[in-house]
């Protein structure tokens, strides 16, 4: 076959791939997205979307249960593991059926399903097709990572597998506390199950400020969840009756399942990309800030370049590569000021710098404050506990981090984006008396008190 | 008794009030603070807070009743409202001594319980103590309003009683279709009442953007709530049996209970104020926009103003006024970029002009845009309908309205609130990728469409 031009190639149709095609589109150009399996990616079919659904599952089932506290009377049967898939998958489904809108309906893009590989530094192929651009994208994302020595199969599964569970098991080891370990924790502990998380780490979700990682942990055993934080694993196997993981110093647990939740590896191999010349470091694509690969004309983009692995940063990296081909000079994605929500109960939202990353940066000027949901009236409201903790660069500086943790708090991250991502004042934000009783208002309060001016607190 | 002086006497220990004592006393005022109900007034005790937490019990019963369709085995067996109101009770109780611990912390506050009335310009009697001060704030707050004719007792009653209900009617009828009446109406519908809104106004929430108003009534026939609009009460009676409501044009309605939420009237009869010489205009307080009445000396916060009755507008009326006297020049209070959030299923959050609002402003030249829910992943898992709407004030210009509607979208009003008090375009917002899947994205995609690079959306 001829081989087909292109202004850009992009190989991988997830959250990174379709974002780019879609913003690329729109700026004229003429695009090939190309992917093996569903567009979409990971994040809509096995990653931020059905675990999300997952956990509101839960969330479902534990109002259930906590309903006499509120007056209601509920009586919880049980969850109904087939039923949970059906509306899993239905949400999955709608999306889905949108996204493929939106590529379809965009002027431009030619969807290319099928196994792409980077043939050249201006070629991808896929079976006999020759796609040629002046651009090619790499967006090939991530898979499930295991650890060496341990199989997955049968009892042992990655979230790729844990995401179908035909029942809820019993009992339930989980390997890993960062972000993927607790939100399936959380989800199988209002499920039923018995869980123990096992991390090697000294806390769980270590890349958040240590006063998240200590709410969360608290949070968790509140809910008999077990935590098993500074411990490796030795071994881990599998009979017809359950798991048996073996800790370094000769501890065993024993479960009916294990979940490997040690992060996300880069999908990288075996798909021309060192044969073509572009550079890579464990892994992972090396790229400038604007997201050049070390071979001209190759840019990469989403959970392959090094970085936290996130859907919304796949999508900044989508844009700003097509609107940076297209001449608009986007300033590039920074990975600080990414906005990160952990789904768990507790619910966690950070943005910006930790108090430690802050005064690694600022010095000793570094001030914070932490405003505690005690004090707010809709989080009491809602029975969580929780915090809204600020930090601050110095005593005229803008808050340069916010981190948050309660029930339903991701949905403050919002507010805090804005305020990191435009450096604002803590006065900048007090001026705005937030709306009461809303769980925002505790930003709000947190920043009052931080300026100087508490209202709902002690200063 | 010898008089007693301060810098500032304030009348009335609700939101605005307190909030004004609070700040003062940080700015090293000696303040009196008068109240002769209890510490925090209506939003604490009748309003705010006590109605969110029955919204959130409601909000529990739907979720049980919605169990199977998250593959929850759930089985509703009723409101026990004993326990509503335990709950409920507790909530306000807990924040009620949070309140008392900040006020009796308070460095300069005098806390006087009874009943005061303005004696003078400068002066406050509390049975037979006289507090006089350089300054005296009128924050007497709002009372429950009803209709002429309409006689409340029994079976008829204001939100006052509402609250206090033993058991759930069967049958209600909500003789308004503002903020109150709505949220009654959700509350007791979710507790298994028939309820039915009449609201002489051709649609409810009227305040609000049409599209919001629309939104909310479709939610509402969803839920099978009665929505009589455009249609005025010609009498209401009540007997043992019931209560009977008729309609201008003869059509009768019949009930168990009558809820009259046709608003709230300020408090500042019998006070004093006229005698005083304070400009009174159909009850309420005139003031400038630095909140001076017409008397020397007496300023005026909160419900008595004219404009939106909510408690955070009091909170940041007592701060402002508390800021002024102390020469910090802060700038004053305007009415249009309060946040408004009323919490009924489906929710609203809205701040700064509607479309015509801003239409009568800017002309022509305004545009909208309105993201649908449809679209966004966390709302779809959530199982909710509604929009965000963005309102620009031209090509070039900022976002000066926000306007959402959909479960839990009351807790977006935090960047809507930035967005439009900041003057943001939607370019500011849209180079924030959005974390996903959150409802907060929807906010984000709304801004990167209406900056004419939409994501996940059509043009």
């Amino acid at each position: 076959m001829p081989a087909e031009e292109f202004d850009i190639v992009i190989l991988g149709a997830g959250s990174g791939g379709y974002a780019c095609a879609l913003r690329a589109a729109q700026l004229g150009q003429k695009v090939a997205l190309v992917e093996k399996d569903k567009l979409g990616g990971t994040c809509l079919h096995r990653g931020c979307i059905p675990t999300k659904a997952l956990l509101h599952s839960a969330e479902v089932a534990d109002s259930v249960r906590d309903g006499a506290r509120y007056g209601v009377q509920a009586t919880f049967g049980g969850i109904e593991m087939p039923a949970v898939h059906t509306y899993k998958d239905g949400v999955v489904g709608r999306l889905y059926k949108g996204l493929q809108g939106l590529v379809k309906g965009a002027d431009g893009i030619t969807y290319v399903e099928g196994e792409g590989r980077l043939a050249s530094a201006t070629t991808v192929s896929v079976g006999d097709r020759e796609l040629v651009g002046r651009t090619v994208v790499l967006a090939t994302g991530s898979y499930a990572r295991t650890v060496p020595g341990i199989e997955i199969g049968g009892r042992i599964m990655t979230s790729d597998e844990a995401l179908q569970l035909p029942e809820v098991p019993g009992r339930m080891i989980v390997l890993g506390g960062g972000v993927i370990g607790v939100e399936f924790a959380s989800v199988m502990r209002s499920f039923g199950a018995e869980v123990t998380i096992v991390e090697a780490l000294d806390r769980l979700v270590a890349i958040e400020d240590p006063a998240i990682s200590k709410a969360l942990e608290r949070g968790f055993r509140k809910r008999k969840i077990g935590v098993r934080t500074g411990v490796k694993v030795a071994s881990a196997t599998q009979s017809d009756e359950g798991v048996r993981v073996e800790l370094e110093g000769g501890e065993v647990l024993e479960a009916d399942v294990l979940l490997v939740a040690v992060g996300r590896g880069p999908r990288t191999a075996d798909l021309g990309y060192e044969e073509a010349g572009v550079a890579i470091e464990r892994g992972f694509v090396t790229t400038d800030e604007r997201l050049r690969t070390s071979v001209d004309g190759i840019r990469a983009v989403g959970d392959i370049v090094p970085g936290p692995q996130l859907a919304h940063r796949g999508f900044a990296h989508g844009i700003f590569v097509a609107e940076d081909l297209a001449g608009l000079e986007p300033a590039p994605v920074e990975d600080v000021n990414i906005p990160k929500v952990t789904y768990s109960d507790p619910e966690i939202a950070t943005v910006g710098l930790t108090e430690q990353e802050a005064r690694e940066k600022f010095g000793d000027d570094v001030s914070v404050y932490e405003y505690n949901l005690g004090g707010n009236g809709k989080s009491q409201i809602l029975g969580t506990a929780g915090f809204v903790k600020l930090v601050r660069s110095g005593p005229q500086g803008p808050v340069v981090g916010v981190h948050m943790v309660g029930a339903r708090m991701g949905e403050q991250i919002g507010e805090a984006q804005l305020i990191v991502g435009w450096e604002a004042l803590p006065e900048d934000v007090a001026q705005f008396v937030h709306a009461h009783p809303t769980q925002n208002e505790a930003l709000g309060e947190a920043h009052l008190a931080l300026a100087g001016k508490p209202l709902h607190a002690h200063a």
